[in-house]
């Protein structure tokens, strides 16, 4: 067995079991359960998607994996920033295995969450890959700002990342600033988490040891907050708020996410691609919150990115 | 006076009127008045935004006018798709006045509707225009299928183009359906309109008078639609598809619309350009509406748009 088919293999079960650990926690707090979509690709590989909607906690919660391998064109490995750009052809083999949730709880005290890890390959996986990558991220999105949400999330992520070198979390907390960062809008889509990137100066073990950690810290680093979030009470004009910054959330998926441009633009499971829409959004012409209010100060640390950890 | 500024200042003239007439004919069928925002462009030009929210028939409607004059890039000048693509320098004089309307009525039964005119000139305005296009496009958004709106909104559209060649409106409607096109979902907006592309072969005159003719033609193509549907009873199932259709309007917007993409690349007002957006959209996974429905009905004519006049 050739390294590249054990890589694969353990990525692949990893993200399967962060899968589970996830959903048996939400079930468990929700009291619903996740609907199950298992579905396979014509030329190769296979999915299971889990969504739970309308639950006590939470409104909307999608937790994807999928393990697909097969040849891709030149324009899709460029739209998925994978190999170095230069392809002798235009059919290039791929392996890919990957997790993606997001979770929208109806509690507007609650803030949105969502995480990815993926592990990519090029080759047939006859043979050592020719190129891969590792790569993920997490963040939270709040709608009211609670200060110890913001540095419990960073901090359990600044651990996972920290066993294995202390450089590694002030690099992914600022690559994740700069990632989910809404240009047109002037404003980061949450709080942040972490983006890892450039990783290619460490060995494969150690990166798959680390976006491992990186995967299990998801649970632990959310559901702390959800837990302190989804009985406290609220109103309608929390809601509203809700409502808009969903919007804003929307705007950030469709607008700036490369993931969801690359499975837009490479036909994959559309359903499985946009369940990280939120159930409900909202747009109201030019809504300005009172400069002294809760929304205000939200909008702030949006604006200034912090330290958290 | 040069050709160049008879035209600006003709069809700047022209698209104010249209505001000023789709904004009273909404305020006299709703009651309810445009709230209106003037704003200027530090580098050249001006807008006035009018947007309706909450009324009694239209839950948000939108009316836009701007005229912006300056300097372009190349790149802008490529995603706007204005010029022959080969420009001198990184610093285009341009011209352009436009009207950009949307408007969401509350009563799923009544269809969204859109409407865009645009007159575009490259060149600073001192002699005639190096180059320049009109352009624009209108069509109707329906929640729920009902036949005589749909012939109606084209038969108006039909008969503005007709003036002035017949070969015309066909072209529109084909290009029309092809343009307000989910690719990611394999279905088409809505039941369609016109959009006006490739004149190059026609007068300016003859452009100016066509392209009139259409932005004038949207009041009585949609008007009489919105007051036969705007007070018939309906559930909150209704609502709930409307609510998902809106969903696949925010993913049109957002993901395919190219006037949107320019609008966002370029740093246009961003209250402007997003209010097209509706005030509430909602995605649910996976929903599929029972065959015999209407609102399976709805889906078979977006997925395979008919001849209507």
């Amino acid at each position: 067995m050739v390294t590249s088919e054990i890589l694969r293999v353990r990525m692949e079960k990893t993200l399967l079991h962060v899968q589970d650990s996830v959903c048996e926690a939400f079930e468990r707090i929700d009291g619903t359960r996740f609907r199950e979509d298992s579905w396979t690709r014509q030329e190769g590989g296979s999915g299971l998607t889990r969504v739970m909607q309308d639950g006590h906690v939470f409104e909307k919660a999608g937790v994807n994996t999928s393990t697909i391998s097969g040849t891709m064109t030149r324009e899709a490995a460029q739209t998925a920033r994978v190999g170095d750009g230069n392809f002798a052809d235009d059919s290039i083999p791929f392996f890919v295995t990957s997790i993606s949730l997001v979770v929208h709880p109806c509690n507007p005290l609650a803030p949105t969450s969502h995480a990815h890890y993926r592990y990519f390959e090029l080759g047939d996986g006859t043979a050592p890959a020719a190129w891969s990558s590792f790569s993920g991220s997490a963040d939270l999105t709040p709608y009211y700002f609670f200060e110890e949400d913001a540095t419990h999330f960073h901090r359990i992520h600044k651990a996972a990342c920290d066993r294995y070198d202390t450089a590694l979390y002030p690099r992914f907390k600022q690559a994740c600033d700069d990632y989910f960062y809404l240009s047109h809008r002037h404003e980061h889509r949450g709080v942040g988490g972490i983006f890892l990137g450039n990783l290619n100066t460490y060995d494969q073990k150690m990166l798959a040891d680390l976006t491992t950690s990186c995967a299990e810290a998801f649970l632990p680093a959310y559901l702390p907050i959800v837990e302190r979030r989804k009985d406290l009470p609220f109103t309608k004009s929390h809601t509203r708020w809700q409502r808009l910054r969903r919007g804003r959330y929307v705007e950030f998926n469709l607008v700036n996410d490369r993931g969801t441009a690359f499975g837009l633009k490479t036909g994959g499971r559309i359903e499985s691609i946009l369940m990280s829409l939120p159930p409900v959004a909202g747009w109201e012409y030019d809504y300005q919150p009172d400069p002294r209010s809760e929304e205000a100060r939200l909008l702030e640390v949006l604006k200034n990115p912090r330290q958290w950890a």
